[in-house]
Parts: C-alpha cells; structure tokens; sequence
C-alpha cells in the first residue's frame, strides 16, 4: 500500500460527523434525502411503446431520446475519500459511479466524466502527490470498464472530493428494467457486506485510541488489516462482469447496495417492483471478522440489521431460483470471487425485510489481496 | 427578493479564501488545474469520418457514439452560493451547466442530473426552506430550456454545493465545432462583464464594512443594487437562443465565459483553433457602474484585464464579419438583452489580448430587472 495519507481531510471528515458510527458525513439520511427530493417532480418516463419507467429513485436515470430505439442511461454520484491509498480511492469512486449504471444491466459505457473537489486544507505538494493520484485510479479503473474520461469539474473543497458521471447510449435490450420479481425468484449477492466496518476498524487501529482498545479484546491486528485489504479490493472491483451475466441469467431486477446499506437498498428495489412481491434476507456474507467487530460495537453500526452503508458495494439480484446456481458459478469462474443467494421473493405489499437470526457468512481475504496490495 | 440567506456558508467562503478579491474560492487557478489534468491523459477524439476532433478542455466534451452519426455532447459543473436568493441560485446553476452544452451550438438537452451539497452548517430549518428553493429554481430552468431533470447526487458538506450535468445525443450537424475562426472575423459578445464584481460589491454594501466606506465614494446604494439586480438577471438567462442563432449566422466557433474571465476563455478559444489566427479585443461591455467599482479597489479585481470570473456569462462567438450586426439585432429582438462586437480575428499564433485602453460599454440595468425582482 502506499504511503500517501489524507490526515486533514479525514480528520475533518470525522470532526464534522454528528457520530462517528452508523452515519457517514457524505450521505443524507434516506428519509431527509426523500423528503427534499419532494421539491423536484419526480420525471416517471413512460415509453410510448409501453416500455421502460424510470425515474429518480432508482440506481441510473433512463431517458428515451430523440432517436428511435435508444436511451440514455446515466448517473452521477461522488463522495469523500475513506481510504488513506488516494489511487485506490480514485479506483473505487470510479467503479462506485460504473455500479449503478451495471445495476441496470447496461455493461458498455460510452464516457465518464471526473468530478473532483481539491481541499483547500491540502498543502501544494499533498495536492500535487495525492490529486494526481487519485485522477490516475479513476483513469485507470475507466479503463478497465472500456470506457474513457472525456471531462470533468474540479473544484476548491475544504473536504477532498472524487467522483463522476457515467453515460451509456443503448438500445432497450441492453437495460434489464429492475421491476419484474417474482414469486419464487431468489436474491443473490455479489460483494460481501462490511466495507464501512473494516474501514472504520482501521481507522481505530492506526488512531490506537479506547475504540481500538476495546477491538483488541474481539479480534486482531491480522484480521483488522485483512479485513481492510479485502474491503479495498472489493470496493475497487467493477460490477461489469456481474452485469453481463443478468442477461445470461435472465435477471428480473437488480441494484447496487451503497449508502442505505443492503435493507436500505433492498427496500428501495421491492418498492419498484411491478409484481405484488417482497423480499426476505436470510444470509448475511460479510467480511471475516467484521460481524464481530460491529457486535463489539453495540448496535450502533447497524452491520447485522443491514443499515450499515456500503461503498461501491455488489448488486443485489432478483433471479429465477433455477438459475441463481448458475450465476452464482459462473462469476466466480470468470473473477474468481464468490457470489451468495442470501434470500427469497416472497407474495408481499414491495417491502424487505431481514430475518430475525440472518445467518452470517464470513468471507475471508484471500492472500493475494494481503495488505502490501 | 426572497428573504433567505445563506449567511454561515458565504462566511466561510469568504474566511477560506485566499483573498477576497480576485479569486474565487470554487475555482482552481488555470494553471494549477492544467497541471493537474496532465494526470490524465487528454481524449482528443477523432472521429473516423474526419468530422469532429474534442477533448478535455474545452466547453462539453463530444463523444462519438457506437450508433452513427450520433454524438454525446456533455458537460458537469457545480460551485458555492454566490447570490442570498436561494431560487435564483438554482436558476443560476442550471443556465450555467446548460451554457457549457450552448457554447456547442447544441440547443436540445436531452436531460439534466442535478448535484446538491447540503452544507453542514445550516440549521434543520435552513435546510429544509433553502435545498427546496435551490432545487426548484434549477428545475424551473432546466423546464425553461426545455428539458428535464432525470437524476441526481446529494451529499452534505461543509460549503452548500449546486450544479449539475447536461446531455444531448444529437446529430453532427446540430454542433458548432469551435475551431474554425477566420482572418476577418469578429467576436461577439452576448451578456455583459462583471456578475462577480456586482455580487461582491453588494457583500460589502450588505456588510457596512471597510469596504463599503471605499465603495461609496464613488458609487450610490442604488447603483450596486441595481448591478446585483441586473447580474443576477444576466446569470440566470439561458444563452440558448444565442447558440440557435450560431447556426442561423454560420458562427465559426463559440465558449462560454465563465470562471478564468472574458480573457481567460477568449486564450482558450483562440488555442483550439485550426487556422493560425488571434484574437484581438476592443470593447468591454460591462454592467453598469462596476468598471469603477474595480477601479475602485485597485488592480485586484482585474475586471478590465478580462481576468474577474464570470458565472453563468455570456458566449463568446467568431462570427463572420458580415453576419455579427445581424446576429447581434436578432438576438435583441428575440430576448431584449443587447450582444456586442468586441473584437477581431487576425492573424497570430492562436493567442488572445485584450487592447491597451478598451472602450467600456457601460450596461445599464433595466427597470423591469429592478432590486424587487
């Protein structure tokens, strides 16, 4: 890992937080966030061909366009460093803005563009090392998706800033609309939960201050450091792969699990659906020893209720219970990481829910991803 | 005007800048930003057919697309309250984004992504009578110009934040590549300097300070309210007539101007051109009474150097000698807002000056703009 560290930045970040647990500074509470979004009429486009509806709300915006048969499928998200590796940083908030274009299916992305906030409590040279850096992992991660920066904003921030907008132009048959559940359907995952968890633990860790004392008891330096490691790595993993296989497996619906955590964003999926139908969560996968570290914490990072908001997490998946197998073997064949079916479409009124004892899974680093990454 | 203020974040806007005159505190230097922007490497696009050649650099980025003939023309932008009228503000952001996608010639949008911080600062009722305001203002543009907004991204930080994306899909034929400037042509000008030294200059007047005791030496209360007034009327007008009207009048390229000022942009404009031409400005139209204001306050304001950012400002444009009159009448004629010919096209080394003694064209405010807008 790299030695280049954001000390003001994230110290400001962890200043300014109503609490340093169970609410990150770059996320409104989901029901503040609705309520503003009352200001704005939501834009609920219907094909005139009786196709696709889509509007706020969901991971991508889908505009038809001008041009018979195509769309728009777009979206913007951007948010503060929360890892001290800013080219890593640059990698996910890349594949952070990608993941809720691929939540809907789309795999081929015609631009992005980079939206970066340079702190003015940087000095010049922490600018000149860590900015370039972080411009150079968005780049590269563009790169890796096949897709390339054809733009940006940057801006003076007191808080550093990175992100972008991701833009596909394609065909209706290229979206999977993420509002046909069914009854009997099953919910797979593709990313283990845990990512604010492992990150906080280390930020506990390097402070060396009572949180960490309080860690020691229940797990150690190994596992912090592990953990940290497999949250980067998943965070800076696209979800391009597991895009490309809705298709293949005739996906009824996905999302993206970001700052709502899973149960934010299941529910927010199960209100779109077309069908009378809810969801039930009974497995948790979670990166290895991270349930015990939340536990540790009383309830207040909210990891085990599913409120616990992930970065540049997996896509939650609505499949046919015939082929979740199927998928779940084949990404795991192509990228060598594991996916889970952690539930069930249930008859409902479009709600989620975890069951009341989840099973957790622990999902362990693997050595290649052991922390000199 | 509305009542509200937003006086915690402009304070600290002003406490964090570098000086509180003649730099912004959303804007990095343009030098520092080109730096910066080595990071990455340029996209200069080209298509096959030997049409279009945009990178990073200029207004929008233009991406051709895997559909042909289709190109995606694209820009993001966001910056800090800089006006105490929350509604405005949000007409001002969206005009400004929407100016970047005009500056091409492309007068439909296909749809906006809207970008709001939430600043940390405010109180609960702030938030919830200020965010509201903002957005249906930019809502209220972007349905002016229209089109709508299909999305969005909402953090809290530390300075309130709004902005957005403009995209169009359009056809070769509805953009004005920006390169073709000819020995003989003259620049046009469609809204007047000074939005900043206004806006500034009504801080100070609002403040009763040290400043304001300079000020009213040269200038009366009712004159910096009616420049506030008129430099909020100017950043909140569209300039999409100016850019249908570049096709009318077979412009030869156009940029908005905006936070690197009228010289900035002209030096930016003049750099991408393919024929080896320059640009040479005479006249400065510049909202009434603000040439002296800058005066007033010495050289740091660099208004009459071309160098005082502009938001939301007008577009600069090469026109063909024989069609800036007519381009300019029409222009009025359709919006009642005057455009000027400020300069010349000759031949140079693609670089931009501005003479030694301009003539400043003082720019009234109308009555109808009057303070109770």
């Amino acid at each position: 890992m790299a030695e280049q560290h954001l000390p003001d930045v994230s110290q400001e970040a962890t200043e300014t937080k109503p609490e340093d647990l169970g609410f990150l500074a770059d996320e409104l509470p989901q029901a503040v966030l609705l309520k503003l979004l009352e200001g704005i009429d939501t834009e609920v486009v219907k094909d005139t061909e009786g196709g696709l509806k889509i509007g706020i709300g969901l991971d991508s915006s889908i505009t038809p366009l001008r041009h018979p048969g195509l769309y728009l499928v777009q979206s913007v998200d951007f948010f503060y460093p929360l890892i001290d590796d800013p080219y890593v940083m640059g990698k996910i908030a890349c594949a952070n803005v990608l993941s809720d274009v691929y939540a809907m299916g789309v795999t081929e992305v015609d631009n992005m563009l980079m939206i970066l906030g340079v702190s003015t409590k940087m000095t010049e040279t922490e600018r000149d090392v860590v900015i370039p850096l972080m411009m150079a992992g968005f780049r590269d991660a563009a790169q890796a998706a096949g897709t390339k920066i054809m733009g940006g904003q940057t801006v003076m921030n007191p808080w550093c800033t990175i992100g972008g907008v991701a833009s596909s132009i394609c065909a209706e048959k290229e979206i999977v609309v993420p509002g046909n559940a069914a009854v009997g359907d099953v919910l797979v995952l593709t990313k283990p939960l845990g990512t604010t968890v492992a990150t906080l633990a280390y930020q506990w860790f390097n402070a060396q201050g009572e949180r960490w004392g309080r860690l020691r008891a229940v797990v150690s330096v190994k596992d912090i450091l592990l953990a940290y490691s497999r949250a980067m790595s998943s965070m800076a993993r696209l979800n391009q792969t597991a895009a490309m296989l809705l298709h293949k497996y005739n996906a009824h619906g996905a999302t993206d699990v970001t700052g709502f955590g899973l149960l934010g964003h299941a529910e927010n999926l199960a209100k779109h659906q077309i069908g009378e139908v809810s969801f039930v969560i009974h497995n948790l996968p979670v990166i290895a020893k991270m349930a015990l570290v939340a536990k540790s914490c009383g309830s207040s990072l909210r990891l085990l209720q599913g409120l616990s908001p992930e970065t540049s997490g997996g896509l939650l998946i609505c499949l046919p219970r015939e082929q979740a197998a199927a998928y779940c073997k084949e990404i795991e064949a192509i990228e060598g990481y594991q996916a889970w079916i952690i539930g069930i479409v249930e008859k409902g009124m479009r709600t989620a829910r975890i069951i009341e004892k989840p099973r957790v899974i622990e999902v362990p680093s693997k050595e290649r991803e052991g922390y000199l990454w």
